[in-house]
């Protein structure tokens, strides 16, 4: 098969690779049917995850039909079409037990294109296929699946869940690439009063209003001084950290209301400065994680019920062996304006 | 009557100031029956706390007798033997109908010492006093209410409450002051399995012990090592604040497993350094907060029950005339180790 | 002034009486401006509240403007436009601090109309106006600020709040009336998958489905068993007790699934059988409550922010002159198909 | 081996019966060491629970060895020492991955000595092993552990986190059997204020008491008033139900505050009146479940830890093969005293 392989800081190509193989009993072996490219792909091929080693195929977000299982499998078999998740659980392990599969610690986690073999291959090798990947619905699509297998957990959980968005709050989104789109998609699962959104690119600003965003700022408009201007001089009741940057968390840490939540999801590189010496009396809570993956089900059924619009996301199409074309597009996008590429088998 | 009055950074004196006055129909006029020193209090004579005015009256833990009430006041009377707060709430505004008294918008919050006078004098005016103060039962006497002015509320709800102790967890407590003694105690309420006091004064250590701490270590005694030999690897479940410094703060976020809880209660002066690019990943709450002194009412039925043994925490008793050599034994707890200091009018 | 007075069962009439008066310093006089009848007055008439005594001025619903305020009130003046609300809280005891102001023991609860005279009249007297007005934002009008009076809090915090909706749910709103319809609008403030409302009225099924119930159903068209069709055969996430009657409780207990919550808002008369030899293995939990009203300052922003529609509710209105009129169509509403009646000064 | 097998109502036998084999791939064999017998075993042999077939061997609270593993086994092998718990989880399916095993949809809930053969015998197949069996720490004792198996676990969960039960509240216990007790130890894992025991049987409110129960009543006195005097009036902030009878959990209604808990934990036989025309108005929660023994490992953790002092549950110790012997002295509960009765291979 055809896979893309990381081969070291600055090299990916297009290879061509033994097909995958049944090695545990839990094992799934899928076809990749549809397939995108997470930013942290960029991070990885930029030298920031020194876990990924030479030789790794990446990726970590896919939609596909299973080949073949396990003798242990019990709940898919060959012919499903299903959720590849980016995150394996064991299923087994104190965390697992406790819903939160992304600190797995008997052999999951995030492991696709990291720890092993990922998704962007004309197959996959799943562990622990029981509780790793999620039967789909005929109603739902391969480009909308694509969209919970990473960003629409991520942002739900990490970002909506952790900040408790809350009827009638308000709440700032620092960051509007995807995991921002998807943070403001499903905060309106909770009807806040307003989402302001906080980007520097017009062409995002521009995605953050149609995903529902009531006011979509630059940096420079003095986003602290509008979101107090809403708030009687309090501040948001959430801000969202979409970004990874010391100074978009540092800002999301003056846009809240004594009281308030800054809920991290960005993958920061180094540390931020928390001002302790004007939070400490601010009653305020921070949050960080990656993302469970406990909310894919429920993510799912609503996407199914029609709740979720997740048709703005995808801004490219490509087949599978345009795999190196869709990262030149993915990779540049703030000349492309890409926010998810999507590419399929057919 | 006599009252201690701050008179700019590093001055103080017990002068002789006229006897507050009602002045709004919602407040009392107390008589101080026993009063302490807060660590606060401190912070103020170093010039720290701006706010606070030459000319000021110190000092919000305190335990009184009403002399006179307002008009509007229903809830106490003229002969109450009453604790005095140090949250004062106008029981009217959002915050406050939210419980989050320390946030108070309508002109309460941490007033008393701060930006009207305070309660280290023979009589003190408390505003909003239906919500301020607090009618004492027989059995719980003035030292030991006293200790529920400020330090245990603050270390249950900021710390102990904020850090989500449950049964069964691991709880790190920074810092074996008063305030971390009393993290220790309230923590208890919860049933940790392990408390390990992390404190550089042996007598600090000694005392936390007595608090029921398991396990009591210096800065230097590797507490980060000794915390995961008890976990197993992972870390502890919830680590609590109680210094108020940069390196203190950043022990605890290194102190916590996956899924953590670091409850901040020190009053810091500078910022920290938060180690985003390792605590991303981790799914870590970071709470801070002033006290509310909701849980004030609970906390006093639970001394009335006999479930709080607070006798340990008050190491200096005086007269209430000499406020001065308590200032100074308070000043220097390295060499006298003093942890609260008691002041009575008998 | 006229009010709507009470003289014992099966007894009102349209009344010249003397105008109220300030009588605590806490209380305020409201010249009212707009106001409606609530199911509850119908079951005072019926003689179903024995504490209703004959001579009580009837009413718990209003806006209105404040006329005279007394010496300890702070957060209203003559002239303020405000919401009254069917809660009235003395903000001191044990139950107001919890945000509990329907239990509330000093005094407030519910008592317009029930303990002191209330709000079906020229003007009122409001204890405790501090805790128990709302100052109403321009952009919110009289007509839709009514709905905040009662019904949209009740449903929403004995409802929704109560019954933990929650994003993907299926909800069971059992009896569409105005707390039915108010539950199904507020329920879509946390985007359940589905709700289902059950209605004997086709007139109500309708309103239902006006206000956003995706399926409405007699009572005659096996609600369980579509339920269960919709659920994968394990019953709905939440039941909503909108009606008062055991059969219809005992519904509720027969739609939810192993871990669903039956919220009870109706107001019962009598018992209901609790077949606990089926529910004890279930995990399920039961609600009950009397709005507490902490939520109107959130329902109100919303309302003012544009995003609860409660132009449906009222279906008649009538100058204040004709509330003997007003009764009369509220009273028969199943011929009429009222749902609120608005009264109004102008 | 020999077992003790029902042969319908009223019949029990300890046969020679077949060894257990490994039928699917996730099964264990599991010598069994130690085990006791539940008041649900009684239940079964007066035909109260249809679903068990003639010839079904009884029996789901044990302590064993590991003999055998399939092949997806991958958390214990043989030689190990385990903790059977009375509930089995597939793990996999929509509640085993909320934590709620009772409620498994996957062929798992409480399944052994139900739905298939269960503990009380020389040997036992346990489908599900890596979710349904719990590794052993050296310094817990299988007696000990035995009662991890389903009362400690069961009183803990259904009872003391369903009831919610927190520091300082009013609690009270109806019901003084294993449960019940049980329900005690765990409560002040909370550091309740004052718990009250409710039974029957002077040496069970003796045993009440030992368990730390602050008051222990007969119901003739007057538990309704001994609460509400401790109580200003109001009642218990929670009410576990531990008996399983209409008139148990009618008093534990009637027992609560405003805003109160009832957690039902007894197993019912028919229904309850749920006087509603009563409780609507209160904001009461009644909560009732199968265990889920989510909370085990955190058990175990804390009987390691000497937190928990369970040696006063086990009256009556037997040999594995006098298993009849001990039926007989367990159904006698009233004449012989017996709480639980352990029976051990050695």
């Amino acid at each position: 098969m055809k896979a893309l392989v990381f081969h070291g800081p600055g090299k990916r190509s297009w290879d061509e690779v033994p097909d995958p193989k049944l090695q545990d009993p839990g094992d799934a072996v899928i076809r990749v049917d549809a397939v995108t490219i997470c930013g942290t792909d960029l991070h990885i091929l930029k030298g920031d995850v020194p876990a990924v080693e030479p030789g790794r195929i990446l990726g970590h977000e896919a939609v596909g039909t299973v080949q073949e299982v396990g003798p242990s499998v019990t709940t898919v078999r060959p012919g499903d079409r299903v959720l590849i998740s980016c995150i394996t659980a064991c299923g087994r392990c104190r965390f697992c037990r406790e819903s939160a599969y992304g600190q797995c610690l008997g052999g999951g986690g995030w492991i696709l294109g990291h720890r092993i073999d990922g998704v962007q291959a004309g197959y996959v090798r799943v562990p622990f296929a029981d509780t790793s990947v999620h039967p789909l619905p005929q109603e739902v699509g391969d480009e909308a699946a694509l969209m919970l297998a990473d960003i629409l957990p991520t942002a739900y959980e990490v970002g909506v869940l952790g900040g408790r968005v809350t009827p009638g709050d308000v709440v700032a989104v620092v960051g509007a690439g995807p995991i921002g789109l998807a943070a403001i998609l499903t905060a309106r699962l909770f009807a806040p009063s307003r989402i302001i959104a906080i980007d520097p690119s017009g062409a995002r600003r521009e995605a953050a209003r149609r995903q529902g965003a009531h006011i979509a700022l630059a940096p420079g408009e003095n986003p602290e001084g509008r979101v107090r201007e809403l708030t009687e001089g309090l501040g948001a009741d959430v801000a969202i950290e979409a970004v990874g940057l010391p100074g978009t968390f540092e800002l999301c840490t003056r846009l809240i209301r004594p009281g308030g939540r800054v809920a991290n999801v960005g993958v920061h590189g180094g540390p931020a400065t928390l001002h302790l010496e004007e939070l400490w009396i601010r009653n305020v809570t921070l949050t960080t994680g990656l993302v469970d993956t406990h909310s894919t089900p429920t993510l799912l059924r609503m996407l199914a019920a029609g709740q979720l619009d997740v048709s703005g996301f995808t801004t490219h199409r490509f087949p599978l062996g345009r795999m190196e074309e869709a990262y030149e597009v993915f990779e540049q996008a703030s000349k492309t304006g890409a926010l998810k590429v999507a590419l399929s088998r057919t």
